[in-house]
């Protein structure tokens, strides 16, 4: 399984995911699903993966491939919108679904993968985008400035009351990780290391890029006092009044 | 959907359910989930159903038809153990869905149906159980002592870290209503009412067997205290102090 999410806000993007990857419980390892393009200061895009691993490596591969070979082609590396990345995106994942998915299917393995993009080109606005198994996609607004991949559930509650278009990048990333946190203790399929990145409005370049591996301190403490204050606030609820009527 | 939980305490069980049902996002009704047989005293049997109404109605119904048969057969109102009841549940809806189930199935329509039966016969201690689809069932142990069915992601946090079995009784039913208002936020197909009921055990009569319906003040108190209690909690929660490294 997998947790990824991103938030577009006022003053910037914020975007994690883990890292734990399981073809059946038996068989789990570590790969990094955030995958950042930066030309320091002039562009920077991050990409979040889910779904079937063979897939989503060989687009990102595909993806760099095209930008390593130039020509006039447009790639990652030298599209002039956001919205052009999004359908490039799309379009490798179709090529290597056509390519490679018929082979997995045949043997009933699940080939579905998916992207969530965001970041920023100088001169263009911020813009979040989530691209569809079928490499379609979907971009955030005001209204939805946030997307989820993967187990999605148990984390969202905190993020619909907590994220709102004006919250500061550090609060946002705080949200994130006890989103992350709430996801961990009820799916162990999905896991530590998590990657955080905070891309500031219009800086074009990461403010933070960062990996928080198992036992960091201010994570660990993070978990603790969540905990103890969501049973704090439960305690301080009044029982319910309600009687009996027979 | 649906959401229903059950817990098992040393104290007792709470059980709760809501009350929507859909066909559709175009066609919503309210249906009682929570079917309560009682003899004052001397057994009390809470059923709560998940799944296609029409197979969990008919399920119900053939239950109490065979209770008013009466004759030599084993029915839920002279049944001596709670485990013949989860056996009898298993039963009928193993024959409705061998009735009913191959026409629906035959327009691709889900047919599958579950239940969470829980309760006491004097003289036996309290018992919980979670019927599948199949007819199989589990039982609640100390190690697990609660059961969810439909949509148990968005509530199950609170309740992983509020319910023990030391709880007391008017505690579960407070974090229940949590774990409910969790799940309506997130998922507009449960609703209100939700039907709530409290057996103490060896009491063989509910404590409490209440409908809150949509309005009732204490939940809607709940729902805005816990809000608010969320958000300071995050609040509290110092920002990450991740400085990035180039």
């Amino acid at each position: 399984m997998t947790y990824c999410v991103a938030v577009m806000l006022d003053a910037g993007m914020v975007f994690a995911s883990d890292s734990r990857t399981n073809a059946g419980v038996d068989q789990i390892a570590t790969f990094r699903k955030m995958h950042v393009i930066a030309q320091g200061g002039e562009r920077l895009i991050t990409i979040l993966s889910s779904g079937n691993l063979s897939m989503t490596q060989s687009a990102i591969n595909l993806l760099e491939h095209q930008s390593r070979s130039g020509g006039s082609a447009i790639t990652v590396a030298n599209a002039t919108s956001m919205f052009e990345i999004a359908e490039l995106i799309g379009n490798v994942l179709r090529e290597v679904r056509r390519r490679d998915g018929p082979y997995p299917q045949q043997n009933n393995i699940e080939t579905s993968a998916s992207f969530v993009v965001g970041g920023q080109i100088r001169g263009e606005p911020q813009r979040l985008f989530h691209i569809y198994s079928e490499g379609n996609f979907i971009e955030a607004t005001s209204e939805t400035p946030y997307f989820q991949m993967g187990e999605s559930k148990y984390g969202k509650p905190v993020i619909d009351r907590v994220i709102e278009r004006g919250t500061q990048l550090t609060e946002a990333a705080k949200c994130l990780l006890v989103s992350f946190d709430s996801t961990m203790r009820s799916n162990i399929s999905v896991g530590l290391p998590i990657d955080l990145l905070i891309a500031r409005r219009d800086a074009c370049d990461a403010e933070l890029n960062y990996r928080i591996e198992p036992g960091e301190p201010y994570f660990h403490d993070l978990r603790e006092r969540w905990s103890a204050a969501l049973r704090a606030a439960h305690a301080g609820i009044p029982r319910p009044p309600y009687r009996n009527i027979r």
